[in-house]
């Protein structure tokens, strides 16, 4: 019997990607899709790729709209999430894709955020260590951030092995439909097309804390994160460039041993060959995320570079593979590693 | 029991596309994958999205290499084709993804490729009128090219419904995949980036004597064509705008009438709802042809505009539509009409 | 003496544009700077790239501020510079970049931007027959659209020898500023990246009346114009593909001469060599019109190709060259034929 | 009198954008224009921008062509200047906008470039500590590499002040004109369109030791550079990342006045207002630096970031400017701050 699955914020880019996957997902059937806004409009007039759903018409996001699902995801902007969930029932699998639930830390939710913290959730990262065990079973996930998911996979193999330095730098670049789809000046295409420029420069990036949470888990110590996010001239793809100091006796064989061990059986996340580097057309469209690491010799630094599609595995790939797991499904059913290039 | 598929020119970018849809073709088994100056090399080097084929390694396009196959893809340069099908036996589905078979006029042949015509193959497009029937149990499938799919299927209903005059003046943006993976200056990023182009100007292109065999066989009579092809900087997609003057007594209601007829029950071709125009972006990596029609009342011509993926329906996609129907698979299958965007 | 010059609209693309060349400009001096929501605002916070101007704050556009100045350019929203200029006086040269004083025919105005006609004043396209004499010593200028400018230096010259017929069709594709800074959701970055979509089909885009008001008088008779215009994944750039029917006894011969003759002495439009086709990214910045034209036989039909950056000698670059023409001054001051490409 | 000026290397990028710039330089004349493989050739179809020059055809790189010119600008390939450059005379100015001459540590050289190392001239880069000292009155200069440029001007002011620790982690992005003309597969537009990848990473970036001259020239003491070049999908523009750790005791208020000191007086450096951060669309075609600094107190890090044209300051305008001073001539002739945008 199929799983019934409403999308709250289905006119935006993280919803129209989940509707995109679970299109295409063999035991869901896809039931309300609402949206406040837009309520009312075609499906096909805000999300022309969508072909299959082109006449369904968005309802508001109203409990009575939203009940009688065995999942419901959240699209929403940030701090309406736990309104909603409340509603809906503790057997009801609620997967949030915006950040209410991912922090443990409320006070570093707070400094962030502004706001009061709704709580924490578990947490749908699944290649993380113990990651699958807290999804199992689970009515309630949230969804990590794009930019925890692309450098979490790409540096905790290394801080799990105790090989990193506890001061992360990252430079990450990310597409622009991380931005989101209201329309707002600097992302006109005018303006991003031909340029890179970065933004959130100083720690201020609301992702920050979400690394630190799990890098430092990972290295079992508190890790520092220098985190700047550039904004490229591209609609999707996250590229991460990762550096930490190489611990005393860092090799690049043991670097390559720690990331072949962590990733040998993960579906999604693929090590590349010596040698290889990731690039985020590699991934357009698929939940893959693909690594690299190496060992700078002369400046003795970790450099660990993934590459992930924002809005699949960085949002709604993460969130079906999390829904897969929690509903006892396998968990690569309705995904992809199969990119869209060039 | 599985199709068992070998592909022949497996590095290229319709042979890449092509894998990318076998990949998920459940009644396909990939078999042999054959280049020629890439023989040898990894899939994973060559074709970096192709993740589950990447250990899979390049054998030379020879006899014995693509012996053993139910069905043989050739995505080869112009004039390789013949030599290579001759050797593959009569019972061999024999899909060629090239020029060499898809004219019915081998003078035409002649003119535009300065070669001698191998023969005429049956045409790959479905969706013309008794397009089909030519598939069904055939052996040997000339895939159409990406400009004449386009445009025949956002201009033929006008033929065929006697609405359209005999002068069709076309100008098509391509995607720069259109071109090859082969490196030429022109194609450079540094190039494309920022710059519209157009090229084959003045009824130069090798696909205007397909498009007008095609727009001339809908009409019953023959047609003129002008067209104009243009380098657009995007890697996909080709929007097509193509018109021609309004036989007395056509309305907007008879121009949507006849689009309404011939394609409600085409599974790929979707007439948008009127006021909305087709996207490229829409069918990015999908095998939908989104169309529309509208009758320009003061230069009293009918102005259809396609847009289609060239990679996906404009060769591979396609490529895969006429298998399932020669195969007596259901046409849909290993398909979709679902386009990654953003 | 300088000439004192202010801006009305200097937050917008063309009021940038205008800006970017008037500061190399070395008769002028820059003088009041407006706009409306923008006021109080710096420069280099709306336009970053205007280095020299970063410290200057907008003012309101209000008769006190533009009052002083030699020359007041009008870059404002249809509609809003008949009001405006009244204000300014007869001595002041007022050139407007909209599009209130372009049209001569009061109905096509009404029928296309359904509001009264505010009046014709001369028409700032030098390059037309008659154009220069009409801007001397003229102190009002109507600059005009970017796709007229683009097709009108494209078909003029083979209307002027009588070769083309009176049935123009035309494809233009342009860069995403020709559609302003005003953030609307179809212009994200996200939705045009990767993408071509028409809009305005049909006959129903406003530049179409001026089309037929330039096509027609070089012809000395009515033309018809069947336009469709494109959005093109790139910032800047028009690049006009536009037939007509050849009139009998055209040869590759009798248009080539045709162009060359019109455009001999032209400092800005360049004939390109015979198979040179233009393209936007050698035009990008400069005021130049690249051109080629050719007779595709097997069709009987003229294609003239032209390519012009919108933003200069579509928007600003022409309303400098008719300032320049309108002063006294040498007409190419200020201005360039060099692109910056790649 | 004239300046004449020669350039051996004229049908690439950095002879494009060099011959763009000395086009518009008062105090020019262009003489020689030469080539290997493209000898024989019209300027016009090698540069389609640079239009009062297309007719202009290339010849030889050979002494006697070179001969004559007071200024001889070097755009060949590596290795291959020291040849040319003794066959000058040492009365001509010869300006070499390769690598060959940059690097004061033969050791380094060989490493990197893996040939004998041909000597080290003046360097380029008048805004380092003594940098315009060097260069007057010489006839010899290297050009800086462009992304040693960005860097070292956005990080050697808090080296400069004892502010920032020894170990600098940078990672820049770069339009693809920075990978030069010559046509390799991954420099493709539908390669590069739609992603980003990193190259030449871990140390071995051939830029990585100039940048460890500079840095460790204005700290006084040696520094380790941990470099990651990305290629980003547009034309033009680097923007460079680039973090250390604070020294105890730093600031938002000793940064921020330690950049103002250095650039108070600079014509092409720009320190941003606070808040506001570099992108590259600002500088395209110009030859200015955007430069913003901040202080991550959470992970105790100055993050300084820098955006420049890498064809302009980063290559031809940086040459230009060298020129300028080792002429005697005013050092901004020719150049401007103002970019092309959007």
């Amino acid at each position: 019997m199929a799983v019934r699955v409403a999308v709250a914020g289905a006119s935006g880019y993280a919803g129209g990607e989940l509707l995109r996957l679970l299109l295409t997902h063999p035991e869901v059937e896809i039931g309300a899709l609402t949206g406040n806004s837009n309520a009312g409009q075609r499906l096909g007039a805000l999300q022309p790729h969508l072909l299959p759903l082109a006449g369904r018409v968005l309802e508001p996001t109203a409990p009575e709209v939203l009940a009688g699902h065995d999942v419901v995801f959240l699209a929403l902007p940030h701090g309406q999430s736990a309104a909603v969930a409340e509603q809906l029932g503790p057997d009801v699998l609620v997967i949030d894709m915006g950040a209410d639930f991912r922090l443990t830390d409320a006070a570093a939710w707070e400094r962030f955020y502004g706001s009061p913290h709704a709580g924490t959730w578990p947490y749908g990262l699944p290649e993380l260590p113990g990651g699958r065990a807290a999804l199992e079973g689970s009515k309630r996930v949230a969804v990590p951030g794009c930019y925890p998911t692309a450098v979490s996979l790409a540096l905790c193999p290394a801080y799990a092995a105790g090989l990193a330095g506890p001061e992360a730098v990252i430079v990450a670049a990310s597409g622009t439909s991380g931005a989101g789809k209201a329309p707002k000046p600097h992302l006109l295409g005018s303006e991003v097309m031909g340029s890179m420029s970065p933004y959130g420069v100083g720690g201020v990036h609301r992702h920050t804390p979400e690394m630190i949470q799990n890098l430092g888990a990972a290295a079992g110590e508190p890790v520092t994160v220098s985190f700047t996010p550039t904004l490229a001239p591209m609609s999707r793809g996250i590229l991460a460039t990762c550096t930490a100091a190489a611990r005393p006796g860092v090799t690049a064989e043991s670097l390559r041993a720690a990331y072949e061990k962590a990733y040998a059986d993960e579906p999604f996340v693929h090590l590349l060959p010596e040698g290889q580097w990731p690039a985020t057309a590699s991934v357009h469209g698929s939940n893959a995320v693909v690594v690299q690491v190496a060992h700078d010799t002369a400046a003795d630094r970790i450099i660990a570079i993934s590459a992930i599609d924002n809005l699949t595995k960085g949002t709604a790939g993460g969130a079906v593979q999390s829904m897969n797991i929690a509903l006892g499904l396998d968990e690569t059913t309705g995904l992809t590693t199969i990119g869209v290039a060039p």
